[in-house]
């Protein structure tokens, strides 16, 4: 069973290079944006809250695959639809960017869970999504 | 056979999220910048330079992959090693990062060449990679 | 008399730095997007469609100040209120965020509309602003 | 009196915008890492270690001017020369861009030395710079 969310965004002057089309690199970050979207509308709370309330230090990225169909442009009003599934310690997220009903671009992301290690607050450790997360997201 | 390029790439304050490692999105943009990195010192000019020489329109992604093991700091120095291996009209690059000789980010990239499509310029169509380039890749 | 446009921003984790809070640079991001959407509210039409109908290649920056008074956090959602007065062939944008009311900072732009040299399409001249664009703003 | 710094730059494909020229945010980021190595330079040694080596959380932007001449593009080895001179609790840097010796920015910045706040430690507050870095600085 997934959660999934929905969101438009508009793809920006800044977010274009030379050829005019998007700079790839800045998918990733409109994925990371739908990432903690998901958990926003999920977990009733902004992310900065969230860490507190869940006590964790964030679900960094272990893994990530997209494929590129179409190219997007500034002034672009795209829709990002995004699905969460949990594993033990981590999830999958699973992006998928359109315009006006066509596919642009596909991303499957892995990510762990992580807290801060008690012996070292400088490093992470993974740690199990929590129950009351997975409440929350119905799963 | 494959041509591989090595390069040495400052972690900035810049690069780095409220976790304090790199922002994710932001290795791409290096590897993105590794890739021309690559092409500049195979064809012994600057990317505006060889866009032109070589008559297209630039290289953009249709693939990647990538693989997060150990994050990086601002104040990292990393070696980034990239290698490219070409196809009809595509190419594939693999890029690793490293810091101390341990690896940190693995990632493989498949782009197209492509030329302003003569039928409406403000598209792009893919094109067999030229024998000159090639060449000059020494494969 | 000026033209004035307000929007909302949600300041995103991409957004800051490893000291938690916006990486400043990013601000500048914000303030050229909501130059842009600035213009797409007087001229009815997004940047990629008014370049065309105006027939210009852009509003380059030629100077800009800011003051940081209060720093923002991933998870705000700041208020960006901007204003544009017209010279000859440039223009001024004054840009405000507020956050619950108090500003967090205060920019000042100076932008020339510019059109390719006919004597090299590879560089930018300034041109007076259209008289067409100023009855837009109603200015 | 000054200390001041010279680097080199690259401007990246990644650095530009649709113009074709350095999207001019992206400047803000090199000067800000121009300011770092600044510090590094005086202070031998990163800047992850000199927060810690100094006990400070940083030295956020309070005020910057900036002057945009003539535009770069990717491809562009740039010149970045970086000049600090010391207040209270203060400093000004004041970065020079060029290329093939001809201005093309000019910025001036001033950035305030702060700790902690003991409290609240997720608050700044500003505080003298220490005796022991100016020293470094030979200023």
């Amino acid at each position: 069973m997934t959660f999934s969310n929905v969101r438009k965004v508009r793809i920006e002057w800044a977010d274009c290079d030379p050829a005019g089309i998007v700079f790839y690199p800045r998918y990733f970050a409109i994925f990371d944006a739908a990432t903690s979207a998901l958990f926003e509308r999920a977990l009733g709370m902004t992310m900065i809250r969230y860490l507190k309330a869940f006590d964790f230090a964030g679900y960094p990225l272990v893994r990530t695959r997209a494929r590129f169909i179409r190219p997007t442009r500034y002034g672009d009003d795209v829709t990002v639809e995004s699905a969460i599934s949990f594993g033990h310690s981590s999830f999958d997220v699973a992006h998928h960017i359109t315009r006006g009903g066509l596919t642009c671009v596909e991303c499957s992301e892995t990510r762990v869970w992580v807290v801060l290690d008690p012996a070292d607050r400088s490093r992470y450790k993974s740690h199990p999504v929590p129950d009351t997360v997975r409440l929350k997201f119905g799963v």
